[in-house]
């Protein structure tokens, strides 16, 4: 059954347009009707378009009674734009069974709409990075996308590396928890504001690019000094690429941050390897969604139980 | 008279150790009694040692006696140590005379500081980087640092530049303001958590260095939405150094920041040109202390009154 794609354009511009055709090409190509926002391919300096054409944009997301409605690109935009935002229109969309769908900046349309509207949106896919990858989008991201499409997800699983085995084997089961988070930069760029979502007893799960762990763990001291971290039942951590190692760093990593981390909250499980961020494997996550977290030794099981149940 | 001068490193550590010795014998050559922490050249990965090393050193320096505690860089680290730091120790050094000086990753403990005693120290000159400069200490900064350590510096000031005279010319003259801020990255990292503070009717100085304006626009952006921007009576802005900027901008930079930052804020004053940053020549500047600012066209007047009263 063919569904409705509406693409359009809330952050920067789209450079990389042989991409952004490559992902509508696929999503037509999986049989679904992709209609382009007017103004996904507009460029203003950095942005798609003035912060006026890309307001509009999401209204017309909003009006397009479309499915699912996909971000070209992340970027950067949306933060600018948090007081002008129409919520209203967006989670009456959502409630009349338009998904929204992004990642990375969109992280902060996601939590100024959660707290606004306590709508439900989905971490996921980009159309130009994820269905226009060169090398063919990717298999388990296209099922999640599927699975969210036909009403069929009802949840997610991975495995935690090695390293992290104990954890999996400690945590004790997690019931009815809002899960939220997203780009780990986007959403401490929040923290003080109005949009930062007060979620207690949550499941946060994060990501980034390009940050070079040292500002990794700087953020992540911003959520524990804040106590939002000792606030959640658990803390689930994606994937963290694209940044450059140094010679000063000498030993300093990721693993050493997280190992701090633990040991500052020894209450708070924080899970690994969670197949989510600036990678080509990405699974959907519903952000403000209730779920169950639960381990059977390395393997983690994420469930949300059956979100989307509007007949089309 | 020869002043006692306390070097330590309370953050990343000293890699340029020529720029290090250079430092410390220009300081000697000043004719200062210079006082090096045994710890000011420990490693411990990115760090001048681990977090209970550069906790010790601070406390040193707080006990040191000395008319100046100097770090020998900034980097990264306080933001790590914040829950342990000797804020007692410190702001009683201050009060028996002790000028604590610093910028950068020091920002946070200025900030944490000023929260928890009131303290005023000093943003200012690092050890490697200014007073160990390859082409000299720069001298408008070593006047300024004379300045506080022989109770003379009752104020600085600046030229506006020239796009920005209109600034100067609508100031009205502001009296009795908190001066605080420093590193913009840093200070937007303490935002939402115990150590930011809330400073009211303050002036703000902002500077950075490295980070991009897209990313200097969304900290700013954070601030704004945070209520803090549009509580002071002034922002005022220092050097942004070291970026790249990038085609993708488009003609987005620095100037639009600031011209936008101006139209949403139209009743805060945004100054420009302070002579502070990552940048040689840079003026102390009292954290915590009030002040009176003024502008005769385009030269402003930042006035502290005498603040340096003890005898030694």
């Amino acid at each position: 059954m063919s569904k409705h794609i509406y693409i359009y354009s809330p952050s920067s511009a789209v450079r990389d347009k042989a991409a952004f055709k490559r992902g509508v090409k696929r999503l037509k190509a999986l049989g679904h009707e992709v209609e382009v926002d007017e103004s996904a391919l507009k460029s203003q300096q950095r942005f798609a378009g003035d912060d006026a054409t890309r307001l509009a944009a999401i209204g017309r997301a909003a009006a397009s009674g479309a499915d699912a409605a996909l971000i070209s690109r992340g970027g950067y935009g949306l933060t600018r734009i948090l007081d002008a935002l129409p919520y209203k229109a967006i989670a009456k969309a959502i409630e009349r069974g338009t998904e929204f769908i992004g990642l990375s900046d969109f992280t902060a349309l996601q939590c100024a709409l959660l707290v606004k509207t306590g709508a439900v949106s989905w971490a996921g896919p980009a159309v130009g990075e994820d269905f226009g990858a060169e090398a063919g989008a990717d298999d388990i991201m296209e099922a999640c996308f599927d699975d969210l499409l036909y009403g069929q997800g009802e949840g997610t699983g991975w495995r935690l590396p090695a390293r992290d085995a104990a954890v999996g084997e400690g945590l004790r089961g997690i019931h009815g928890a809002p899960l939220w988070g997203g780009n780990l930069c986007v959403l401490t760029a929040l923290l003080g504001t109005p949009y930062f979502p007060a979620v207690d007893k949550g499941v946060l799960f994060l990501e980034d690019v390009n940050e070079h762990p040292y500002r990794v763990e700087r953020m992540l001291d911003q959520l524990r000094h804040a106590g939002v971290l000792a606030r959640q039942k658990a803390v689930v951590l994606g994937q963290f690429t694209g940044y450059k190692k140094s010679a000063h760093d000498r030993g300093f990593g990721l693993p050493g941050v997280v190992e701090r981390l633990r040991s500052l909250l020894p209450k708070v499980p924080i899970l690994t390897g969670l197949p989510f961020g600036h990678v080509p494997t990405k699974v959907l996550l519903p952000f403000g969604a209730k779920v169950e977290l639960a381990a059977d030794g390395r393997d983690i099981f994420m469930v949300w139980g059956h979100r989307h149940a509007h007949a089309h």
